[in-house]
């Protein structure tokens, strides 16, 4: 049975302020918990209609607990409740140095566009994501279920990225309507991509500090396309700056 | 005033079988009506708390109708309605020949991802996008609202896509785990696209009618991450067919 105040701890961790009190954030779905059981995160609480699907460790067991359908349907996020909600510990931030390249988000602010990058970096073997305080918080719970469990694989910071890119010993990559043809540009192993806000691109203060500016060219005759959504111009980008280095036939 | 049986009309625009039975779909916000409105897309009505910024032709101005926002609220699909709703006609197909590159959807089902897609086809200069008859709708309210105008400039067919396929010429690549290495392909300028379903990925049926199999090799040492979104790969995809042909700088 959940009591009154743990249904409300949980629906609070809804808000990124009650994240940071807790420490905690949620994860649902058995393929999502799943993926973050086997990952370095720490399993707090997990609340499941049936268990035989969840693969709980053993000394982890005494964190679950049996509830209804309609007790699930209180403490999730999602219109259609899937069979668990576990919450995991937020880990602390680390500061460690970076190599290789570093994709830095500029305010990016909707939870969908974050997941998808966070997916892409997993996938393009990117470790380290930088996000401005601004940009929409990783442990979100829309991000989580987005990533699909490539959340555990990266190293994600929230920083000042003014103050992270005036430190950086690594070229800065940004795309620009005016930027040179990334196509035609020899794309090094180390170096940093900014990605920009949806509606405003990147900052003129971040703007500033980028070493490099770069343009995915349009195609077509109208040319009347405005812009590309930040999540695919993130995979153009780095499908470019990887291409000459695959590992797979 | 906004009648009642015509909120009924309106709203019964966000099923399929409506949009269907009365050829019309819905549109929203200022910029994306004014951008339909610069279109081929036909005018039916337009409905607005104001008129100052929509750039309504002469010959259509009885289309337009004042409403208050109240009522905008009953008529509108968003969870914050803008400041106006039209209703354009949805265009007949027609059967013409696809040259060039063709995007080919097998059961595309999320409005985000075809939305997406469709303005990935509008920036790469592909005109034609062929749905099998599963995918989801395109003039779908979230399709229409995430092609931001896209959806005007590309010409959309929802056919069977297995006849349609065994009647096409033009080499067809589709992705797949184990096809060869997209960055080492020679990629022509003519060719037919598959992207495969959200879950299931392309359909063996299909498969069995793709001439190239193509992979977007996968980086890092994990190499946990499962897939890569149909938007995002579609991004990349398109992207490594047109890197060779810049028209611009």
């Amino acid at each position: 049975m959940l009591s009154k105040s743990n249904i409300k701890r949980i629906t609070g961790l809804h808000q990124k302020k009650y994240r940071k009190q807790e420490e905690l954030f949620v994860a649902e779905g058995i393929k999502v918990i799943n993926e973050l059981l086997e990952s370095s995160f720490q399993l707090e609480a997990i609340y499941g209609v049936e268990r035989d699907s969840l693969h709980i460790p053993e000394e982890k067991e005494n964190t679950f607990e049996q509830i209804t359908q309609a007790e699930l349907k209180k403490i999730s996020f999602l219109k259609t409740p899937q069979k668990a909600l576990a919450l995991f510990k937020i880990p602390t931030q680390v500061d460690s140095k970076h190599t290789g390249l570093t994709v830095l988000l500029d305010d990016v602010r909707d939870p969908g566009n974050l997941g998808t990058i966070i997916r892409l970096c997993d996938w393009f073997g990117v470790t380290s994501l930088i996000c401005s305080a601004q940009t929409v918080d990783c442990y979100n719970p829309k991000v989580v279920q987005a990533t699909m469990g490539s959340l555990s694989r990266i190293t994600i910071v929230y920083t000042d990225i003014t103050a992270y890119l005036e430190k950086e010993q690594r070229p800065v990559y940004g795309t620009f309507m005016d930027g040179d043809n990334i196509y035609a540009s020899t794309l090094p192993e180390e170096a940093v991509i900014v990605m920009g806000n949806e509606a405003n691109g990147i900052s003129s203060a971040i703007a500033q500090l980028v070493t490099q500016k770069i343009a995915v060219p349009r195609f077509g005759q109208l040319q009347k396309t405005e812009s590309l959504n930040v999540a695919t111009a993130t995979a153009i980008c780095l499908s470019e700056f990887k291409r000459g280095y695959t590992i797979e036939k």
